[in-house]
């Protein structure tokens, strides 16, 4: 075998961030890594060893940051590319095989491999209890890669279908009326009255979770830190006595529970 | 501290199947149950430790099995409630849930926590590339516990608004028309060179993966173990030399890539 043989790619899912999110299969990919690539945070939050090369970049640069893993397995290396959450969720899964797609004919042959990961809406629904239990879908709210008229309209039938709709990258620097205007599609679509969920830093030391209605809620309170989940027609919550509300949606769909 | 108080209900995700990706919390909080409860496929994939108490049954009993889990719990017993996947996403927590709501008022102040886990889309997805790179839905198929047409109307909703669509409980002996009638209703909306991929086991031994178009996919194919996954009008394939061809979905829309 040629050293360039060994070479592989791993697409590594480090979850939302609590350690005991992350599974076995991760762990190991990270444990045998020559070169850990990845957004400069996620990089951070692994403790390198003896031998262990870290290249960390900027958010916005992730085909060349794919380009860059997918030359160092053609060399040899042993590289995991890591995400947070669920690579294959919003993040560098996709980016890998778009420059697989239109990179060297022989990435092709690589040895790549996608590391699943509890994804932040897995997270907060836990934290919850049970708000993704039926029909839902995830809708990034970016549009640096997308017309923002995809995104509208894409809101507009989620809420027709009465989905429960997670919300990825809901707000930036760059474009902090995108959530204002996503509510403003939702209500009109919408009760007043649906749950709504702000889910903050979910399995960090900073979470934040907010339970409140479409009616009620303040998009301004909204960060590039936050998952937005939005109910269904049916999706509830259980006051407690102790500790905050539960929030559920039903397995069934337009029937009274017995 | 009285028994009772100690009491707890984990609903823990075991993924799809393969040890590796059952994370480090859902291990520890079976290793720590006094009791396991669940469908009993799920019950069988867990090695008992002496003084453990396995409570396995057949699945369409979700309801009575959450309310033995409060039982148990309200009596003091630790109790782990085992799914397949994500117990968050078509799965025992949204039961669990319905059963605090319906159920003893004591049961809203017990110790309930969820798991999260990997789930069959993000398995699939992760052996086929990068398919849920983008805006996605999933859906479950079963009307055991919603009428047809609310079915029926989100699946032309989901595919009006080019979402990549998962398909959760395709098929089953009481029901093997639906996957046909979901079939020609994308096909009524959607492209027919619009890529399909039948994922069947991920992660198990008899694991079987097809990638099709919706032209030419045979629903005949789908049972219960499967993962249907029905792409974006973006979604696409990479042939390669050896091994099956990568699947996935850019993360730009209605752009020629660079």
């Amino acid at each position: 075998m040629t050293g360039a043989s060994q070479g592989r790619v791993h697409i590594v899912g480090l979850g939302p961030g609590a350690p005991e999110w992350i599974t076995p299969e991760a762990a190991q990919a990270l444990d045998e890594a020559s070169d850990i690539i990845g957004y400069f945070p996620y990089v951070a939050r692994i403790a390198l060893k003896s031998g262990q090369t870290a290249h960390a970049s900027d958010n916005r640069v992730e085909i060349d940051r794919a380009r860059q893993a997918l030359q160092l397995a053609a060399s040899g290396r042993r590289v995991a590319v890591v995400s947070g959450g669920d690579p294959g969720v919003f993040a560098m899964a996709a980016a890998v095989f778009e420059a697989v797609a239109h990179g060297e004919p022989a990435w092709r042959d690589l040895d790549i491999q996608v590391m699943p990961g509890i994804s932040a809406m897995q997270a907060a629904a836990a934290k919850l209890g049970a708000p993704l239990g039926h029909d839902f879908c995830a809708i990034s709210l970016s549009d640096n890669l997308k017309p923002w008229d995809v995104v509208a309209k894409r809101l507009r039938l989620a809420a027709e279908a009465d989905f429960v709709i997670a919300l990825y990258n809901p707000a930036s620097k760059a474009r902090p009326h995108h959530i204002f205007q996503a509510f403003d599609i939702l209500r009109d679509v919408k009760d007043g009255a649906t749950l709504v969920v702000f889910a903050r830093a979910v399995g960090r030391p900073d979470e934040a979770i907010t339970v409140t209605t479409l009616r009620e809620a303040d998009p301004a309170q909204v960060d590039m830190s936050t998952l937005v989940l939005i109910g269904s027609s049916e999706t509830r919550s259980i006051e407690r006595t102790h500790g905050p509300a539960f929030v559920y949606t039903p397995r069934s769909y337009g029937r009274s529970e017995t």
